[in-house]
């Protein structure tokens, strides 16, 4: 079959791999019809991770099952399905408690918990930028989707990115009528946006210095901040006479940059601090790192924060933090997708067939303007 | 009357000051019977904030009331009562919420939700380390508590320690049958130790280096972990079979230093991220501030604090700090005193007329061996 | 000033009474600008209560502060205000736990925690269908709003029937995504709807059977049932594949009847038993009375009510009930309607002078045509 | 193998079946060590389910486990177990979200979700009053315990009571320092005053008649009520100076009777209502039947159960109710007995080899003095 397979810092190429195959009875693979290229994937394609030359890439993956293993019971070949980003074993005590994106059986790696496919030090997983995917304990994972083709660029939102957002507001104890900050107009802080928005919060700001995003920002109904054009702390202090947010979401991560461009890991959590009010909630769902080799100071290479602690306290702040367990949410933003009450697609600027993947990786890790979010489709 | 003044670092007298009055229809002048000498009482003690001179020190305060406003309809003279430390209105928006401890209205300090009595940066209100105390909005912050003298070295842990020890297990999301890591075996420590027992913690490790605080530990159960000995999260680690702990509470502060002295304020904050599971949650109570003049780093008299946040998310952890509404627990606490099941008193080690509250700062500021907590009897 | 008083079943007039004065420090005066009819108010107009003859009528307030008690220092003359229907003195052990509708201390009545202005059994208070209004413990109770007339018919909804639809939702345990059943298309069951929609439910069934109600919440996004074209819970079954409901709010109370009319006060719990899936919940709002001697049979004089109670248990349903404490949501429901996220005011049939209150009253009772929700104007 | 299999009403035999077998690749084949009679099997015994003749009786099971499908991989062959009384798919809808009692696959029974070895309308499932026992989805449902005999009598009450009991004071919202009423001192009623005790209630009641079960309850620090010397409500206000229960638990069901013996399905109900403080919670754990033909009255039979709903809905209470989801419990209520923190085998009355079991069902379902719990041992 074709894959996108990572060859080097900046390099991907979409070639022929072997098809993957059925290797134990929980397993099930999945004809993939849209995988997306993740912001987090950049990671990786910058070479600012130890990921393995050959690794197939991709973790937000959706399609029909193709085959399924002796012992799976739920799903059912020929189901369209939704494949989470996280590999669950289900029964560890993580996963049996909602965190699948902690789970303590699926990831070999030393003092990682959580397994995801085509990752960087998440287990041995090929990704599903390709035809095929192979599916772990595919009952515990796939979502069953309504059969067709309808909602196809919302669906493939739930994999990742939607329920990521929606993570970072419950992350952040986001209540109906709460005016929340969300830093980062990526698609995980529009993705943020657009739940706040759809769980009942009175005004939802979007902060970034990208004008297509902001723009995108403003069409779901958030207010979009332009940090470029001022303090973004002062800007929601001025909008709210002074109160401030209720709670804020971080979804822009570790290479946080000033508008001069240099990096501040520090930076958003600094300005998140600053605009909650106390007693309020940080959601953090921007990736921090360990370690971060390529990182500007030793602190930082150390995955070391120093961000203003002291304040954080004095106001009685709580922050939540990691990756999404995807399945405590797609249910329900499936459902709201198909009531027509969520609609994630507005990020979707670019279809590409698998083959125009280096393109589409180029494109995005520039953040050329209108770039917002890449589906490939190996079918195309 | 007579009343403990902060004359300068190091520095306290007891001397004769005007009674206070009722200023307002709220108001309630208390009779104090017993106020404690508290371990945050030591960072104005020390020098190490701009609280001025000539205040009355003493948050931790009971008695009996003296005299009420015209407008108290729930409290009576005659009523012995608990006072929280935190001054509340009880009818903004974070009161309304039960964080009293933020309450929006009672500290005129540009910047700071939240106020106490005789407390740098709280609010002009007079301590209680004296024979009377005004109370603010009596009705809202007075705990009623049974008449007569029972119970009295248990009920003074009410107004503050008590009560602070318990938020510390609750914003670290402690569930029945969690293993907790309490770091600090002060008062506050202890508390958070009694505490989790009693919310049915299946172990509970207390880490220090102060031998009779390890043993006060060991009294109520808990397992004692010397850091003078070892590594702590390795000793911790070793008796979990590598589990380590479910949950953590941090009851030491800015403070915080290695076995040779050196202060680190990240310290206990990177064991905590290193002893608790992935999805585990930290619970913050020991104090870090905005600025810290005194401090040893640029970074630290900045509040700022740069501990090991990338293994923070990586583990997906949450962190909840701030100082405790009171209120919110103290009725619970005082009924588990009443049946018999919490016995906070254990920590007592002195109990000492008003006359030698001097002599009491000094000892518990040196650590000296058996200080654990002083208290105060203005009518000895 | 002139005031609607019950003079006996179905028997209001308006007349001439005194004016309420400052009657303790805590004290507030407001003259009212809008006062709503609202659904039980009618079980008093039809003498189904012990209402005593010469009450002022009213619970559902709003106005501008006319005086203030000394010792109120929030709320000052002249602020724009809501007023919750339930009295709380903010202090008690309900109140301090949010729970403002039991509250402990302000209603009398042996036997009954929670006091309302105007209304059977819930203290001495008269109510403010009139031009003015006592409002006790006034820095608790009143809500401040942004001053002028702006969103005058949305306000006034925030006294009780916007928060008491939204506690059905929050009583029923909604979760955005969920599919919700709502049990009568009467105001408050229409508030219900409205604040599921705003919560993220997926879908929100309607049941009712007057055509009218029905429209409106059509209008709002919800999806109508109307029980007199077939049993409801087979509507909602087919809707839904058979799934159900994942919770329900019960807005209709033991005056349920059946198409023809017929009171049984097990009617509607047992159709929300059916119709939620297992593990769901039912917020029940509707009115349920320990007595009501005008009832149809001996148990339901008691208040016994003969539902379904094993199936219940065989699907491990939970149900939450009785009054909203107003103060719980009024804050951000006032927020959502500054934002334009939220509009209650769609309810709003007739806008009366107070004079006319007679003949709204006929009309609201009579279940006539249109006639959803009145408003009445003291200045008009 | 020995079973102990179910002939009809109050008559099982010890006789030979065959051997399970593993079905599917998911199953494991447990050799039996100890196996407990749960009161509900007595509904069972007694005739009043549907219970087919021949069915394998006994869902509180615990052993070694002999063998395991292909696609086990978590569980081992060796492992001790504890082996929930639910049978769970761990993938479904309600399992996802913790409610594995209502397991919406593995009962093909119609209309009932979840499933139960050996169990009137819970599935085609034998019980595990038997040598051996198939349990499908092994890695999903069994509990591994450490290896030996320690703890057995402990640990055999994972299955079913412990964590019945939990649950009861879960869903009464349980917090430390509430004042809690359970009504039953049988197996569930005892062990819900033992989760109240370690979970930090201040004071629990426990109602019943048998004098050994209420000696029990004094034993593990509560307080009995004698129901047969007067109305236990009054006896518990007494003992709370007026203020009742702040929540409580149903642990008797729907064959309640009056101290004449006389059944009346609202009685506990009713009085539990009374009991509990306005905004209280009630957990309800004994069992009520959808249908019950050998009920007194024609509501009874249906399920109708005419409980105080006026008065319930007056104090605003909230219920929640049904069996048991035992893995939400069982890790952590396992983790306090390794560490000595709980001790559910202060129940047990009598140990038998599982050739006696006939003997047993009889004494127990007489409520013969003294026999509060009976473990059977089939390799005794």
């Amino acid at each position: 079959m074709k894959a996108v397979v990572y060859q080097g810092p900046r390099e991907v190429t979409v070639k022929d791999v072997p098809d993957p195959s059925i290797q134990s009875p929980n397993d099930a693979i999945v004809r993939i019809t849209t995988t997306n290229i993740c912001g987090s994937d950049l990671h990786m394609y910058e070479g600012r991770t130890s990921v393995e030359q050959g690794k197939i890439l991709g973790h937000e993956n959706m399609g029909i099952v193709e085959a399924v293993g002796d012992a799976v019971d739920r799903i059912k070949v020929g189901d369209r399905v939704s494949v989470p980003f996280n590999i669950a074993c289900g029964t560890c005590r993580n996963c049996l408690t909602g965190w699948t994106s902690f789970c303590l059986r699926t990831n070999p790696t030393e003092g990682m918990d959580g397994a995801a496919y085509g990752y960087a030090n998440m287990g041995p997983y090929d990704g599903g930028q390709a035809e095929f995917l192979r599916v772990p304990y595919a009952d515990v994972n796939l979502l069953e989707l309504p059969p067709g083709t309808e909602h196809e660029n919302d669906f493939t939102m739930l994999s990742d990115i939607f329920p990521t957002g929606w993570h970072g507001t419950e992350l952040a104890g986001l209540q109906p009528g709460d005016r929340v900050a969300v830093f980062g107009a990526g698609p995980v802080g529009l993705m943020a946006a657009h739940s706040a928005m759809i769980r009942g919060a009175s005004q939802v700001f979007v902060v970034d210095k990208e004008t297509d995003r902001l723009d995108l920002a403003g069409k779901i109904g958030a207010t979009p901040v332009d940090f470029s054009a001022g303090d973004p702390v002062e800007q929601i202090l001025d909008a709210t006479g002074g109160r401030g947010a209720d709670c804020g979401v971080e979804a822009v991560g570790y290479q946080a940059h000033d508008p001069s461009g240099q990096e501040h890991p520090e930076l958003v959590l600094d300005n998140l601090v600053k605009v909650v009010r106390s007693t309020g909630g940080i959601g953090v769902v921007g990736v921090y790192l360990p370690q971060d080799p390529g990182a500007a100071t030793e602190q930082a290479k150390q995955g070391r924060v120093a961000f203003d602690y002291g304040t954080f306290f004095s106001k009685g702040q709580h922050m939540g933090t990691g990756q999404c367990p995807v399945m405590r949410y797609n249910r329900h933003l499936r459902d709201l997708i198909i009531a027509g009450r969520a609609q994630p697609s507005f990020l979707v600027s670019h279809e590409l067939p698998l083959t125009d993947a280096a393109d589409g990786y180029q494109h995005f890790d520039n953040r050329d303007a209108g770039w917002t979010k890449v589906l490939l489709r190996p079918a195309a």
